[in-house]
C-alpha cells in the first residue's frame, strides 16, 4: 500500500523502501491502520515525534492514505484525529504534515481541519545511502 | 540565539518556544554548537530522527544558523558536515531539511553539496497548544 501512495502521489520513483527495510527498521515506525470487516487493511498513517525549536515538541504525520474504494466516508479525517489525539496525549505542540501542492481536494481538506498550509519552504534531500 | 535565527528568517512571530518549554523538553533536543576562542556559541544546528516511509529511517535538520559576524567561514559547512556525518553513523537513509524560497544563497550552498530542493510540498501546521 505504500507503493501505491507512491503512485497516487505521482511519484512512484520516489518510494525505494522496502518490506526487509521495514522489518529491520521497524522500531522507527509508527503508525494506525483501519481494517475493513474481512481485516484487509483499507488504510493507514504513519507519524514520528520531532522538535521544532520554534513551538518545541511536535509530531509528524508522513503517510496518509486510504484505498481509492474506501474514500469519502470518513476514514481519514478519522486516521487524522488519531494521529492528533495521540500528538495531545504525547504533549506535542504542534502536528505538522505536507500536501502536494497540485492536491487542492486535499488542501481544503487541511484547512477545513484548522491547518495553516504554507509553501514559502522547499525541502532539501540528501541522499545517504 | 534561537530567536535571533527567527528574525534572520524573517518570522520572529512564529518563535513562540521559551528557555524554561526547552528545559522541560530538553530529552527532545539534539544539535551541536560552534565556539569562538572565548568559549561563546557563534552557530547551531539542530536535528531529530525521522521516518519516512518512502526511503526509511533518515534524519531531520531543524536550525542551522550561524551569528552574522561569523558567515562566510566554513563553520554552516562544518555544521552540516557534522550532521551528515551523525546521521551516517546512526543508518540513516537521508538527511531532510528546509529553506525558505527567498534565500537563494542557501538554496546555491545546499545544491552545491548534493541536494535537492523541491517545492512541490508545501507545510501544513495544525498548532495543539
Amino acid at each position: 500500500m505504500f507503493h501505491e501512495f507512491a503512485e497516487f502521489e505521482k511519484l512512484p520513483d520516489k518510494m525505494v523502501n522496502s518490506v526487509e527495510q521495514m522489518e529491520a527498521e521497524s522500531d522507527f515506525i509508527n503508525g494506525f491502520v483501519v481494517l475493513n470487516e474481512t481485516k484487509t487493511i483499507i488504510g493507514y498513517v504513519t507519524y514520528f515525534f520531532a522538535y521544532y525549536t520554534w513551538i518545541g515538541k511536535s509530531m509528524y504525520m508522513d503517510d496518509l492514505y486510504v484505498k481509492r474504494d474506501f474514500r469519502g466516508s470518513g476514514i481519514g479525517t478519522k486516521l487524522i484525529k488519531k494521529v492528533i489525539e495521540k500528538a495531545k496525549s504525547d504533549k506535542c505542540n504542534k502536528l505538522r504534515w505536507q500536501v502536494s501542492e497540485w492536491n487542492q481536494p486535499a488542501i481544503d481538506f487541511y484547512k477545513n481541519l484548522g491547518a495553516t498550509v504554507d509553501s514559502v519552504e522547499s525541502n532539501c534531500d540528501l541522499s545517504l545511502s
